[in-house]
């Protein structure tokens, strides 16, 4: 039986958005009509200006998840003959390696323990050993385990050492302070479902003008190349295959909030604020944190698992979804773990409603945390 | 100032969809949560039962517009050296020739008029004058022009020469009647904004299971591999990378909606009619379709642009479109002429309502047809 709201998504897109920004999704909208493109272009350029961008960058939209904008992006801004270096903390940055195989696309992984950020000094010593790197893709913030890698100095050392630097920003877009006027940056990647609090179905690429307009012809794939989606943008105002127009007009719902809240410093601050009071209220039930809180981005949190022979992720979930919060698997290799979000359309008070119900579900079955 | 209602899109996807459809997306949905993972399935399932698949066929969703599913199923299941016949009578066709080219698979083009469906004759021609041939591609109803290909005949020939056929039926799936089990068809594309009347966002392939599972690591893209999305379903009955939650529970709705209609049976009969409303009236104001009616598909006529030097296609849309229908622009080489989409969530007498406005319009305008 269903009672009262859905549960709460604590996960780190889809997530819990705000009912004025599913209203958004009340109308039909022409993909051919004026209204229609001027509501993406004005998406494009409110993307641009939250990182900075407004000089040198372009943001190019592009249908499907965030995963189909980090393929893009690869497929269409590194040469066929060129190496990409892939500093490696979690699965995300496992799937560019997979992306760049199956394109055939020389890399270097520079392997890591998962709750280890990359250092610029082991980039640069990368670099040093490997001349045929032409590329980084980093991905900024691990969402495996939360992690954030430090990004201005890694674009500081892609600058000094004159390689293009592509960033999967999916989970930090908005959240986190990313200014491409320090440079360094060549291409940026998040998508409409994460710190944005847009529905999923949409990626985007905040490019470098002067590196997408040199890439013409360069992409694998017709659907996913970032060129040929501008260029027809530029000369028709209009996407180029039929555009997921609910999903836009949810963002651009998304975007006049996320601006009224106060942009990225106050977005941030926020899910700070989230993120600090999840982990306290965890630490009062006995639950440790995975990462150091030096390294811990305040966007998903990763805590081990109880030790506790009763303990069994799939009843836990299912008791705390019915307490009305849906957590997050754990996604690392090693240990055993659970996640949970604390982004999206809520805030403090929903972090600790969260945690009551988290401990309630585990008297429920008789799990004990230490 | 806006009044009122926005206006009816009788363009083919995206299109009007019912308020229910839309009001399916009000909810959020978690991508890991059993509830929506049995949505996904149920669709899954419903999708193949349209075309009367379910022996030997299984649905694989896949995020983004209708041409990133084309682009899955042509870069999974042809292997790289493969030889895909195309037989071109519209921009549809002209699209699969570029994802071809881009994935440097070898193809041979049957060149036709836009006017001109192709016969399974011509097709047997090509298959004997190149010997390379083993794939075929084909569109089922060019919506360039609104030109129906004879489906059934080109899949029996394609079955008796042993050649494994891929259908666009991007504007024909769930409005013209499809049946898998009369063999001869190995995957058929389409979307969730076309004739189901969901919202654009997801795109689909319904595909021979013995197919798919012999395409293993064959496509070139990592984010468009139907076998990878289809095994990793299987396993987790969860989407391999974020779906389009709300675009997927719109889907559900509409196809609720259209079980409750009757099927593909009665939607076609309903557009059907909404063609014919269409095509009579238009004809009353002087207007003339540009496809002979024994090749018209019931979803969107093409119809000349009046000859008047006063006609400007512009100021016609911005007038109806003012006047509450938002038309398509006309989308051949050779000749002027504009579109009507009479798909959707509307029927006769939103059709009848269109013509009267196109008639006020033109009269504004000062605009005479013949």
């Amino acid at each position: 039986m269903i009672l009262g709201n859905d549960p709460i998504l604590l996960t780190p897109g889809p997530l819990s958005t705000s009912p004025e920004t599913r209203q958004a999704m009340l109308r039909d909208w022409g993909s051919w009509d004026a209204a229609f493109n001027q509501m993406t272009q004005t998406v494009c350029t409110d993307l641009v200006e939250i990182v900075h961008g407004e000089n040198d960058y372009v943001c190019v939209p592009m249908q499907g998840s965030g995963t189909f904008a980090v393929e893009a992006a690869i497929g269409t801004l590194v040469p066929r003959n060129g190496c990409v270096l892939v500093p490696n903390n979690g699965a995300y940055c496992t799937r560019i390696i997979k992306i760049l195989q199956r394109m055939g696309i020389a890399y270097v992984e520079l392997a890591l323990r998962e709750d280890e950020p990359v250092s610029a000094a082991a980039i640069e010593d990368a670099f040093n050993g490997d001349t045929r790197i032409t590329h980084v893709a980093q991905v900024h913030l691990e969402t495996s385990a939360g992690l954030l890698n430090p990004l201005d100095d890694i674009a500081a050392l892609c600058q000094r050492h004159g390689k293009s630097l592509i960033v999967d920003a999916m989970s930090s877009f908005g959240a986190l302070p990313i200014d491409l006027r320090k440079g360094g940056i060549d291409a940026l990647v998040s998508a409409s479902g994460k710190c944005l609090e847009g529905v999923p179905g949409m990626g985007f690429v905040i490019v470098r003008r002067s590196v997408l307009l040199a890439s013409e012809g360069q992409s694998p794939s017709l659907a996913l190349d970032l060129h040929d989606q501008y260029t027809y943008m530029q000369k028709t105002t209009q996407w180029r295959f039929t555009p997921p127009t609910h999903v836009v007009a949810a963002l651009r719902n998304a975007l006049d909030r996320f601006i009224a809240e106060g942009g990225q410093p106050a977005r941030g601050a926020r899910y700070q604020q989230n993120c600090k009071t999840l982990v306290d209220a965890m630490k009062t039930l006995g639950f440790e944190p995975f990462l150091p809180a030096e390294v811990q981005a305040p966007v998903i949190v990763t805590f081990h698992a109880p030790k506790d022979p009763a303990w069994r992720f799939a009843d836990f979930y299912a008791a705390v979804r019915d307490a009305g919060y849906v957590l997050y698997p754990g996604k690392l290799t090693q240990v055993e773990t659970f996640r949970v979000g604390c982004i999206g359309a809520i805030d403090a008070n929903e972090l600790h409603n969260a945690v009551a119900a988290i401990d309630r579900s585990l008297k429920k079955l008789g799990v004990r945390v230490r």
